[in-house]
């Protein structure tokens, strides 16, 4: 204990004040560099410094599986916490309070945390260039990239190095919006506990405005009807929970507007939910039907834009419809991801290693190996990071040799030659897969083998499908499954005893739906 | 059940088109108007309508006590819920969840709830005009006046009338700054769950600052100090619930800035916590310092101003300290209270009564009867509101005369002649009165009497003081008797199961510290 505390220490006391002074702080831009530096050679007792960006699945169950007394653990995350992303859906309708779908990432006892966003790696020197985020509004930057105009861009928080011994990137990826006009400004994402928030209260405003006497029934109609774009798990179990919460809560409390409610989920493509086979997913559909929510598949929308008559409420534009706009209260986005900027940033430079195995001296400059289609970065089956010569001559030479002591693992990274989706399960796997080789010192030994542990999605009504390699389920028994399955997989003991006590409260006494 | 769910579709469709489409509708004004007319006089069986206006202590405890069978219920509040103040410093930092200390008005089943502010009352037409409320962000209305540049008092929501029987005022008061500069500005709150949050984002947010590496010594300070403005019971909990979470939590988390914190609490007075004795003051000052938390009494704030070197930091001018000012992270305000806005219209006007009892026909022209140091409305000892001549050569004339039909109770009233503070426990004893009276159908008949159940304050390290005409009660004894006495007082069951356990899982796990 005493050695990782000196550590901190030296952290914390190692910024020069020359560097700190001497830095451009105009009023816009607040960007100021320090350096922590740390090679700290002469310690041969000293701990590799594994650094780990991201503090979701990847990140966090990598952070939590590697042992704190073989490695010094530093996480860089914009975060301090970890969000359990399944229960997000359920948070923004008032199943279960925002904060039990946390997990602090102070609680993991880490040697450090930098809360800010890697802004750029070094990977000749090892080190990290941070960009500190002490801001409260996080949303905006996390997973969706920000518009040319935005304040946000402008405004740079304090810049300083941490260097690795061993590096992690498991900083995810980003709202996909196919560049389609409004949808950055007007939708509404579901990535994170502070969008589940705003979703919770525009939903609870829609109600509360539809049911002013001095509201038209026209806008009423505009009001109540809730858009979903995105016919994944994650859209689907949002229209579900939504449904739950209108016809379990808001029913008994807005009896008159109840008419004017709609739910609507739009799909480009032919089906919805595209990894469950047909007969789930009919019965998905058949369900959705029974609770009103309607589905419309090979519907893609083209513009959403802010309804000049009716405040805060929105107009989608549908190719398949011509003209005529659908009005929405709310329009919840889903529709796929788009690569992090700092992996697209990392996958332009030309660098020199500070190492290759078994390459001979001067190291040869390499660029890293980016999968052509989706633009993550490439791991062998160790989930080390890859890399290919930059020369041009060389250029069509597919052979890659791996970068040491960096790896990649989650939603920014697959494996050469296997198609594995961007889900939960996968990052979750990879993390614990290689904390348990860095542990047991045989990282390079063993390849990673991804285990299918099946896919569920919430219906609403108490149902769910639930489809894996041993067998399908559906309805009431899929249902339980659901609930279990996500309480043994919530992290902590707090959460573990918290969440069956808000199901268990919001199925006694209704969700809360003050608008706080 | 039938009944009241007809009055309620009436009071939905009573809304002229022609009002709503002749109002104004320029662009920064919103406003709207439309007239709910419910006269209604045929129907001789219809329950009188009671409207309530706020859903504090006062307005919900009456609502909640008024039996529906008897009275149609109508609460007209900017705020969809009843916070239930005294446990909002826990949850300002993280004991508590926010939603644990609140109450949705519309579990309560009211005929008819509008979320909106009282704009105006015509005591001569028996009508109030609301101005809807269907913005997120309350706090900087609800409780405190809006600064003349500020964007809020442009913003005009859709207008509406109701009409009443029966009027019930509880609109509660503001927050006092004593138009010192900087205040409303700079300074936070702790009257709304919002406050909370706010504050708590704020605390954690200035810890992390202190933190990071690029952070200096100095500016480590300045983030690390928190000032609390006012030393009465809700400042002095703030500062004790403060230290637990520096001293319980954060201290292991940020083992390396603990050095630079400091809680100080600024007073006017010569003394804080004014209403205990002597000998419980000064245990309470003799449990903040050993808990390390300064209160500086006779101290005279004149100016906040924000930090130019230290983004998010304070600087605070003292008249005792010269020109030297104080840094801090934060300020929580909390000195005391003034009148509502809407208070202050009422007393200005002159108006006919509809009827006073007992008066010849035409009615007189009369004001509203004020209490001259507070601005307070003034009633009699059974809470109606009381009027007093207009005339100017009646104006002498001390003697009021109720007016009908209409009531004041919380914190925007006083009972001429008794001198009752503006708490808590005289809101609710008075709510309770007067519903209880109205129930049985005997109001106007008994005289009010308030009841001294002792007053609480919580000094941190599971440590309290009580006091009361019976006994005084100082320490663990007096913690046990607070907590127990909040957990009692705790209005639905649903929070009083809630309250136990987030205070047992804060106890076995720590406040969650995650900034969101």
């Amino acid at each position: 204990m005493a050695g990782r505390r000196l550590v901190n220490r030296q952290l914390l006391s190692l910024c020069p004040p020359s560097a700190r002074h001497s830095a451009p702080t105009h009023p816009i831009s607040l960007a100021r560099f320090a350096s922590v530096d740390s090679s700290n050679g002469n310690d041969k007792d000293r701990k590799e410094r594994v650094v780990i960006l991201g503090s979701g699945w990847a990140g966090y169950g990598f952070a939590r599986t590697l042992d704190p007394k073989k490695y010094e653990r530093i996480m860089i995350s914009p975060r301090s916490y970890f969000v359990f992303t399944p229960l997000l859906a359920g948070t923004a309708v008032g199943t279960l309070e925002f904060r039990a779908t946390l997990e602090s990432v102070r609680r993991l006892g880490l040697d450090s945390f930098h809360q800010g966003w890697a802004d750029d790696i070094d990977f000749t020197k090892k080190t990290i260039r941070v960009e500190a985020n002490t801001s409260d509004d996080l949303a905006s930057r996390t997973h969706l990239l920000p518009t040319k105009s935005s304040k946000v861009q402008a405004e740079k928080g304090v810049m300083f190095d941490v260097p690795y011994d061993k590096l992690v990137i498991a900083v995810g990826s980003y709202t996909q919006t196919f560049g389609i006009e409004g949808v950055k400004e007007h939708a509404n994402f579901l990535r994170d506990v502070g969008d589940a928030r705003k979703i919770r209260l525009r939903v609870l405003q829609c109600f509360e405005k539809a049911a002013l006497p001095t509201t038209t029934d026209e806008e009423r109609k505009k009001l109540l009807h809730f858009a979903v774009v995105g016919g994944g798990p994650t859209g689907i179990e949002f229209a579900a929970e939504l449904h739950d919460l209108i016809q379990d809560d808001l029913k008994k409390l807005y009896p008159d507007v109840m008419k004017y409610v709609g739910i609507t989920v739009y799909d480009v493509a032919p089906k919805v939910l595209p990894m469950f086979d047909q007969t789930l997913a009919n019965y998905a559909m058949e369900t959705f039907r029974r609770e009103g929510i309607k589905v419309k598949t090979q519907h893609h929308l083209t513009r959403i834009r802010p309804d000049d008559d009716t405040a805060g409420c929105l107009k989608l534009k549908i190719e398949e419809l011509g003209d005529e706009e659908v009005d929405a209260g709310i329009v919840v986005w889903s529709t796929g991801l788009m690569q992090n900027p700092l992996v697209q940033k990392l996958e332009e430079k030309v660098f020199r290693p500070s190492l290759i195995a078994g390459s001979a001296d001067p190291a040869p400059e390499v660029r890293l190996h980016k999968d052509a289609k989706t633009g993550s970065l490439l791991t062998n089956t160790h989930l080390n990071l890859t890399v290919v010569p930059s020369r041009l001559e060389q250029a069509k030479d597919t052979s890659s040799s791996i970068l040491p002591d960096v790896y990649a693992i989650g939603d920014c990274a697959i494996i050469d030659g296997q198609v594995l989706p961007a889900t939960a399960q996968v990052a979750s796997q990879k993390a614990s897969y290689l904390a348990k080789q860095l542990n047991k010192g045989t990282a390079g030994t063993t390849d990673f083998k991804f285990r299918n542990w099946g896919t569920m999605t919430y219906l609403g009504g108490w149902k769910a499908i639930h489809q894996s390699s041993a067998d399908d389920l559906k309805g009431w028994a899929a249902w339980v499954l659901w609930r279990t399955a996500y309480l043994t997989k919530s992290m902590s003991i707090r959460n573990k005893i918290m969440v069956p006590i808000y199901w268990f409260i919001s199925w006694v006494f209704g969700r809360d739906i003050s608008r706080f």
